[in-house]
């Protein structure tokens, strides 16, 4: 497949460090960000980390959970990386792909050789009404957060309208619970390592029809973090660099009241476009795949944005099986937020930590055989930022 | 003073917007970043700003102001700038000067010609109570704000620390207040356009001792921003742009109590380093300079930082007058964020636009005469982040 690549490498993963996903009694995100960094740094003992980093961008989505803001020098500083400079960048659970994307805009200035890319959000030790309150800071305040609105039920208006104009069921939103479970099973770091069967997932209780217990992700505490440098340096620092050969973001309105069209996130396809165009590839290119499925509909939808399968289809795409390990692209093998879990500010970063360890042969259980070119999708609130990045074997 | 500067520009500011600062009730943030770029965008007729613009970066600090995260869309959205991407950059106080760097990197990466860069915070609708909770978020959770630090706190101790090592005295602190309140009364949108004496600043309320009321700068509404693009494209769109010339941008500990030294910030040292040696000046080139003067005790530090004078002289530089327009170096022109306001995530880019005023022949009453170099010097919580940023009239 990596045959019909025409894009060059933008920047080259040349390391990858992803916290254990889950319940973290006890720890701070700073700590998990640290379990993080130390993994990418022991993959690659060629990296002298505070000489060679010389920017790092951090994404986190919100300040409430631990409060705690400045999220930079914060976790530089539990990770002994002070004095180099550190940003924070925010795109709701589109975070820390905005922190890629920050990454690459560093690396080619020229004025920084080699970044570190990161995100965390620690969740679990709030209340379940806080962060449903703290995530819904991510949608519209006036008209949406006042009305009482939060993301189960925006991303459950998607799901209603999608039914409606296309036929797509609840079943076949279960059946992405069920795949990412599935996936997830396979992937020790993934926070639910257990199955889930169509009947359990079809009989959880509602959370906000149709969306069920099974439809939506899981709160967890997590870090990721990445290395990228030019293209250039990267066989200095590891034999078996990854390269980012597209890369597109967008921004669509805060408020879902907003848009003409409810069955699709414009963003996810405007960065789709941009990155597909960058990286000279096509959806059919694509061997796997992380997808924004915060919810299952997400995940249809995303199918749909990304071209995997034509608008309307993605119910029967995940029906045929078309988006498991072994169907026509892999889609979600660590699990995804639904399994692995969805510490907001390091999915966009931990999704790339997944293609990472696709594209160079470490996904163990769940390797996708041959796997050459990958893909992440990463949304922010309802789909008011959408990151897609496009990645190459070496 | 040109004659001395070897540094080529970085990029190059092609127009520039201010909201009124002050107490904009019954407005969002979002609609006072609506008023900042309107003005940018009427001083540059030459930009398309929906075609031209290929990315945005809005610093913001806290959203428990507004419950309102997901800062970049919400903005662009309300500004008529969708669907060009957009990030939020955090990095507390400091928070838009990171959003120059962002969009310093984006321009120099040859994948973005034309940048907005900009910020915004809404703060005074909340209690003042409110808003020295959400503002402490910047500062260490466990060691810190657990203990009940808030900022008028931890700069008092910078304050004591610094009567003790040199002994700078409260009357010296007070004169960083009655020249910036001086400053402020010539600046149309400052937030406080009064005089205040001597006396009436050292009689206020104490707030943390030695810090008095007139000590603190202000809760404030604003947003900012500036357009950046490349050096050789900036007379496309004005025959006046103002370039940066040298940037520098540092981490310290989150925490005050884990550093060695509290007399001086390290960060300022660091990127004003930095910035001067990529700009090819040193500190007596400076004709104005807009320093992080969150409170008195911080812009007496910011002088020894950033060379005006000798460490431990800050007292007697304000004394002698010689940080006043006419002065050796003009600091805070503007009024500073004592008398301007200090809307945190506006500051950086404040900051830049009053620099930009000032080397363009556009600050009326309170230009400083024959301008050519100008410096910005923001910091994020109590030093975590420091940027400086160095700008030179085409």
């Amino acid at each position: 497949m990596g045959d019909t690549v025409k894009g060059k490498p933008l920047v080259s993963i040349v390391s990858a460090g992803l916290s254990k996903f889950g319940r973290r009694t006890g720890l701070y995100g700073r700590e998990l960000f640290v379990e993080a960094v130390n993994e990418a740094f022991e993959r690659c003992p060629n990296l002298n980390p505070r000489k060679d980093i010389k920017a790092a961008f951090i994404g986190m989505m919100g300040e409430s959970f631990e409060h705690q803001g400045h999220t930079g020098p914060t976790v530089l500083d539990w990770a002994g990386l002070l004095p180099i400079q550190a940003f924070r960048t925010e795109g709701a659970c589109g975070s820390s792909a905005a922190a890629i994307r920050c990454g690459i805009f560093a690396v080619l200035s020229g004025l920084s050789d080699v970044v570190l890319v990161g995100g965390v959000e620690k969740m679990t030790h709030r209340a379940t009404s806080d962060v449903t309150e703290y995530l819904a800071m991510a949608c519209d305040f006036p008209f949406e957060q006042w009305n009482g609105l939060t993301f189960p039920g925006l991303f459950a208006m998607v799901a209603t309208a999608h039914m409606h104009k296309y036929g797509t069921t609840e079943e076949q939103m279960a059946m992405v619970a069920v795949k990412n479970h599935h996936h997830g099973c396979m992937n020790p770091k993934a926070h639910m390592q257990k199955e889930v069967s169509l009947e359990k997932a079809m009989s959880s209780r509602v959370i906000a029809w149709p969306l069920k217990l099974y439809d939506c992700s899981l709160i967890t505490d997590g870090a990721s973090c990445l290395i990228l440098t030019k293209p250039e340096l990267a066989k200095t620092f590891t034999d078996t660099p990854v390269h980012i050969i597209g890369s597109g973001q967008a921004s669509d309105t805060i408020g879902l009241y907003e848009r003409n069209e409810y069955t699709t996130l414009n963003v996810g396809r405007l960065a789709a476009e941009e990155a597909y165009r960058m990286a000279g590839v096509t959806p059919s290119n694509i061997d796997a795949a992380e997808v924004h499925d915060c919810f299952t509909i997400a995940e249809i939808v995303a199918y749909e944005d990304l071209g995997f399968c034509k608008p309307g289809l993605g119910g029967q795409f995940i029906e045929e099986g078309q988006s498991q390990i072994g169907g026509k692209v892999a889609v979600c093998t660590s699990g995804g937020l639904k399994a692995k879990g969805h510490p907001v500010g390091a999915t966009g970063v931990a999704q790339a930590y997944e293609i990472y360890l696709q594209l160079t042969g470490q996904a163990a259980k769940r390797q996708v055989a041959g796997a050459e070119i990958g893909l992440t999708h990463n949304v922010g609130g309802l789909g008011a930022t959408g990151v897609v990045n496009i990645y190459k074997r070496d």
